[in-house]
């Protein structure tokens, strides 16, 4: 796509922005206002929204690879289905983590509580995201989708993403064909983006699954959320899709992480129904059929002991949580590392034994997604690992990180020698060294607070899934791909989350 | 309705609040923030949103009253677009309002001035509002809806109140059922509301039956609208539900009624099509169609004389108007007087006249909806009128509009001699004189800005109407009944525009 985006004229510039914020606050591809916009003390009641930022263009991406993401999502659902199974590998994975990630061993011993009194709720829901960029060699092969990460908690923007795509096809039909340097409708391949529905689709599976209430009361969903949550929008574009799909319609309530303890309780008996009464409703109860956790990924969610209770007294409930302890451990980037490990006769493939029912293309196919990630530990691979590292030319083609979710953790290139130089070698297992994956060079504008920033950006896939297991039957009973994100970020920046205000919304058309 | 809506804990103030405050900025049921929200200058970019006052309930309206509004509606359109063709009665009412107001007679020179050069454009386009108010006399008779006001230029809210019924309709599924007093789904009748399609669909008629472009250009729809207009996003689903309905898409553009002879200009030759160049696209020209005019129904677009220009340039081109002068001064309080009135043998009924195509069934129908309007002319019935104004008791009964749309313009009750006082003699014929109608008691609760409002409201009925004629074969080509608003206020305040910050939306439960 040479000349793409198309150069455009200040007055085009304007026409753009001005229709694309209008469209964005209609259709509520929103956030509440970012402090900087609006002091949250001018905003108590929370009564405003902005539009989120978002390219001006689809961007181009590579089709065999965005099919490539298609392709393989159901099989990556298979795969982290099964190593949540795999209580004593996650449990190995944990131990090489050690005590250098005290937020990791302390969700461990969670699991480890509950494992002890016995499990009541075998069903496990994931709704996942596997992100991709493109990684083009200089071999001169084709390009190929490198997994970034596999988002197993709290996988955001799947309620946006679809509104985005909504946004860029409005465009593709009114403004784009009308500009100077027109783009012509049949020009742009944007693909079908179902995200919102889709993940709604994977709650309502696990509602219908847990089965009918046994306490008498009505059956309910909880999102389980962080307060004053900027995003809201794309977690209630969730909720909307989730109740306009179900008659009757699912009742969804949003608890506060800090407030499991003062709204929920578990019934009497060996059952160990989730019980909730809303704070505006004192009288009434619910049986929790299904906590969707869009908080608890991070250790901010987990100030003090009571926090931990609160997920203690959730993971021992029969609600069916997505995710349960062990699939945000599965998610880890140990696990991540472990399984992108080069195989060798001495360590033969793992991820093969998780897919077993899977034919061997499937498998390779989703293998040649891995890119190099190394362990920081002291085994072989470990030591040679370390030595790049350390290396202050050959550290400049790697990314060093920590076993956290959410963006701001990451530390790049030159940046790597010096902070493990100020971190405890004993806490050097808990980080990966990953190899960077250098994407073919796009361009494209970025609307962000109203004002347009234009340049080279880096794209990164997300494409989701949905998957409803049974960690005991060890039978998957739902599993599907649905809808995909492209987030954007400017390639000076090196963080991409959108909230966090470096990276924007997009969508793809496919070259 | 005893009980309704239900008294609430303050806990269910704060959850409903919460519900809809984010249903509406997830849904676009939205405006600028007001400026004693968010100073202008805290938002030079236009970039934030805020949820539009709106109920918390839906408001109880009689069925029978409803429906009477409904079945009218076509009939009034009928009605209005006779009275449009009507010229020779027109002029008798521009010139019975008189000198006294310049903003009608400066209107009408327009149409003279196009009058005499020859109208190139017989179509004309009416997308209309009737407002009612239900009455109840102390008779112990039915309900009944009496005419507040016929517009015709600029019929708003058409945009958010279908947004607003699916509000209630969702809350009446999700929330009412769970409140502590709970409102069973099955106690609601919430009729269907399609107000935003169905003014899309009239625009769309009028742009088919413009006919193919003449002059080479891509046709196009022009939204007149003011500057700075903080009700867009009503307007913004109109635009956007033409667009969706529309194969290919018509071009919609938005242009501020100031700077009508800047962007456009009339085509060489007898055709004298209108053309537009945007302002974005200055290599671009697109013939235009069909202007939708959110703007002109007032003095305050009419600054000076190139604003009058402005406006008889539009008339005199071949673009079809949304609406023409004549219809917009068929809309003038007026003209609903004269219609009004009550018929005696010297007398005769005029809507007879202008409806001699319908039953007479529906005229009667359309007559029932006529409450007491009185000119303030020097007629016998204009003195009798004035005595009654000028009375400090009697006056307590009525209300004095001048000819002018939008709210803010009314005198009430015992405020009326002391205004007339104020104003010359001369100009008393511009007014007229309105029986208050006394809607029975309804309560309600109105969220506005984060902040609840309880008490007693008053609700007005708007039903909808589109209509496309042709003025010279005085044919109707297009007639349809389309959705309608609640518009509900504080039954202190006398003044209901939502976008003022009187009233707010509201939808109907029939009862």
């Amino acid at each position: 796509m040479a000349d793409y985006p198309p150069e455009i004229t200040a007055s085009e510039e304007a026409r753009l922005t001005e229709v694309i914020k209008d469209w964005a606050l209609a259709h509520g591809l929103t956030v509440r206002p970012p402090p900087a916009l609006v002091a949250a003390e001018a905003d108590p009641r929370g009564i405003l929204a902005t539009a989120v930022p978002v390219t001006l263009f689809p961007s181009p991406f590579p089709k065999i690879c965005f099919e490539q993401g298609i392709a393989v999502q159901k099989v990556y659902n298979e795969l982290y289905a099964s190593i949540s199974q795999d209580e004593e590998f996650l449990a190995r994975m944990v131990k090489e983590i050690g005590d250098s990630d005290e937020f990791i061993t302390d969700l461990w011993k969670v699991h480890l509580r509950v494992k002890d009194e016995g499990y009541v709720q075998h069903k496990s829901l994931g709704l996942f995201r596997s992100d991709y960029m493109v990684h083009q060699d200089a071999s001169g092969s084709g390009p190929q989708i490198k997994q970034v990460e596999f988002n197993t908690i709290a996988s955001s923007f799947g309620g946006l993403s679809s509104q985005t795509s909504q946004l860029h096809i409005y465009l593709s039909l009114t403004e784009y064909p009308l500009i100077e340097r027109a783009i012509p409708r049949d020009t742009l391949t944007l693909p079908p983006n179902t995200s919102a529905a889709g993940l709604a689709s994977g709650i309502k599976e696990a509602f219908i699954s847990y089965g009918a209430s046994t306490t008498g009361h009505s059956k309910c969903v909880i999102f389980l959320i962080q307060e004053g949550e900027r995003n809201i929008f794309d977690q209630k574009h969730l909720e909307y899709s989730l109740q306009s799909s179900t008659n009757p319609i699912i009742p969804v309530f949003r608890l506060p992480f800090s407030q499991i303890e003062e709204h929920t309780y578990i019934a009497n008996g060996a059952g160990r129904q989730l019980l909730y009464t809303p704070p505006h409703l004192p009288t009434r109860t619910f049986e929790v059929a299904v906590i969707y956790m869009r908080s608890g990924y991070g250790p901010g969610d987990y100030p003090d002991a009571r926090a931990w209770e609160g997920r203690y007294h959730l993971e021992r409930s029969a609600a069916i949580k997505c995710p349960s302890i062990l699939t945000q451990i599965a998610g880890t980037k140990k696990v991540q590392q472990v399984l992108a490990s080069p195989t060798t006769p001495s360590n033969p493939s793992i991820i093969g034994q998780y897919l077993s029912s899977s034919s061997s293309s499937s498998v390779s196919a989703l293998a040649s997604t891995f890119t190099n990630i190394y362990p920081l530990d002291t085994s072989e691979a470990g030591m040679k690992a370390r030595a790049i590292a350390m290396d202050p030319e050959l550290c400049k083609g790697y990314v060093l990180k920590p076993q956290r979710e959410g963006g701001g953790n990451n530390i790049y290139r030159g940046a790597i020698p010096p902070f493990l130089e100020s971190v405890p070698e004993a806490h050097w297992p808990s980080y990966i060294l990953m190899e960077l994956i250098t994407p073919p060079p796009v361009r494209n504008m970025i609307l962000r607070n109203g004002e347009l920033e234009q340049g080279g950006v880096i794209c990164e896939l997300g494409i989701y899934g949905t998957c409803l297991w049974d960690q005991k039957a060890k039978t998957i009973s739902h599993n599907e791909q649905v809808g995909y994100l492209l987030r954007t970020k400017g390639d000076q920046s090196e963080e991409g989350g959108v909230a966090a205000g470096f990276g924007c919304m997009d969508s793809c058309t496919l070259v």
